[in-house]
């Protein structure tokens, strides 16, 4: 324990440039010593942001050493896991190893825990040379440490479900939160197109993690109608077999008249659409998808803001869009309630494992 | 007049890549002809986005003829003018040349009119190679012609108001208009930090063109307390003769950490915060200069949506975070009675032509 002044958003752990919130920072400081309000954690597995995996992917051809090796470079170069091209992270599990005296976040030495905070804040150290990983996979096995500041988020591990299942629900968890908050208060008044009152809700890649829950947790929130969108029939198929969508229809999202008509044939325009593929280009489309007076959610990383508010502007579309904040109070519980409720919501995220 | 067949939003003017929208596309089909519901206009001075024209000001170091030679050389390339590395555009004011049979935008041969949609989606062509213009202002005087479509804006210049005035308030009529939206919704509601009911309401950026409007809007929308947020001493002067902000203060808006503590100082934490500076790095301080439940506006185009997404979800805050959208309905009038209605604010934008 050292006696560093700390700050509970991690200022004090920014090494470069001065000034700016670690989020934003170049490079952070790992030391393994804790300020009173830290909290370090044991690492056993990260989990890449779907975004930074692909691009990572992409770049280096399928070539599982190369993007092992793009991985540990980032790490030890910026001590965090923040990918330069996507800007974005993921998240970890492990175990608590030394809690600051301080420290507000009520854990416990021994404590299994999931970060909520992304990796792109959060002080990391790879000790294994992540030798257990192939490079082919978004879950990577690690060991090493990372350090939790006053304010950061964990969730202990729930004992009914397997920690690589939780882990995955919790890394999108705020998704299903933020539909679940927008569609409530869209079902409180009166939807022009539905005779029951809630909104119509399409779903851009409504198969993947962030898009079954989101389905799940828009009907559960009182939409009158959910649509499904995926790109393909062997996507289409599952989500038709998991129940969770009302209608499933199969478009090209990065295809704004192709995505239009197919939501608009399968009952829209939606008054709430949730884009969650992570492919650049699914702006133009996922506005022309929704109807005057509505609302996107935007929880890909790879949106342009700029294609985005240009985009709305250029349409004279007067759409609410809302950048998918991943934090919403309790999100992380709610998720899980929504994985064990909706066994169509389970059967995807464990298909994936 | 041609036969080809149209769509409203300007599909068939796309020339690549294929099946994206304008806005998204590389290159734009300039041909003068018209299908039956466009418009052509003959162009007589274009108005830059001002992120784009600090960043080609910046890239060739204020030297102007580099700056006319790129510009000239977008339009010639792409067949619109948008700014490659900023995605942004701008607007434009003219005459209208030439109507199609079936074009739905209600204008007539002559009329002076301003196009609200942006420049990045606007087939233009230019044909006097910007000789009047001396690349040092993001006002470009300009002979040539643009087109627009049936879903296109085009208001016509107010007859009271000159014109280079009117088109430097349309250009950022989308701030007030949103702003006055978001505020008034809270002002529906009660707030924790007024006695009055109306929320605090925090515009970064508060003494330029979108900034100024949005603090009057804000007032007149219902707002408790109206805080400015200006970078130096010159423009806290302007603001604070002005007279549209409660409270005026100095604060780096990319140092999160005394942008918060002047918003706070100032009588804040927001209820609203709106984001009208376009330099990189504001999303961090913008979302810790709000209040728990509170929303974030972003109008910047320079706003970094992971940047946004990710920097919530680190500082665990759980803000509405608002793409801001250029278009809402009516609000270039809407922006130019508020111009009209607040001498401070029409001060500042006289200062500036």
């Amino acid at each position: 324990m050292n006696d560093v002044t700390s700050s509970p958003v991690g200022l004090h752990r920014v090494l470069a440039p001065a000034g700016v919130l670690p989020q934003a920072a170049e490079r952070l400081d790992t030391r393994r010593d804790l300020a009173a309000d830290e909290v370090r954690v044991r690492v056993q597995r990260l989990n890449l942001d779907a975004a930074s995996f692909r691009q990572l992917e992409r770049k280096h051809e399928g070539d599982g050493d190369a993007v092992r090796a793009e991985v540990l470079d980032i790490v030890r170069t910026r001590g965090k896991m923040q990918n330069p091209e996507t800007g974005s992270g993921g998240m970890l599990v492990g175990t608590v190893e030394e809690v600051g005296p301080e420290s507000p976040l009520g854990l416990t030495v021994g404590d299994r825990v999931a970060t909520l905070v992304s990796l792109t804040l959060t002080p990391l150290v790879i000790e294994d040379g992540l030798a257990a990983w192939d490079g082919r996979s978004e879950q990577v096995p690690a060991d090493g440490y990372a350090i939790l500041f006053g304010r950061s988020i964990a969730a202990r591990l729930p004992d009914d479900l397997a920690p690589e299942l939780a882990l995955s629900v919790m890394d999108v968890c705020g998704a299903p939160a933020l539909t679940a908050r927008v569609v409530s208060q869209y079902a409180a008044t009166t939807s022009p197109t539905s005779t029951t009152g809630g909104p119509v809700v399409a779903v851009i890649g409504g198969a993947g993690k962030s898009g079954s829950l989101s389905l799940a947790a828009a009907r559960d929130a009182g939409a009158a109608r959910t649509i499904g969108v995926v790109p393909h029939r062997a996507e289409a198929d599952l989500l038709d077999e998991a129940g969770i969508a009302d209608e499933v229809t199969i478009a090209d999202a990065r295809d704004p008249v192709a995505l239009s008509e197919a939501v608009a044939k399968a009952g829209g325009p939606a008054d709430v659409t949730v884009v969650c593929v992570d492919v650049p280009g699914c702006e133009g489309g996922a506005i022309l998808s929704t109807r005057d007076g509505g609302t996107v959610v935007f929880f890909s990383m790879a949106t342009s803001f700029s294609a985005a508010a240009l985009g709305a502007e250029g349409l004279a579309a007067d759409v609410t869009m809302l950048v998918g904040n991943g934090y919403v109070p309790g999100h992380a519980d709610y998720a899980l309630s929504v994985l064990r409720a909706h066994e169509g919501v389970r059967g995807l995220f464990e298909r994936r494992l």
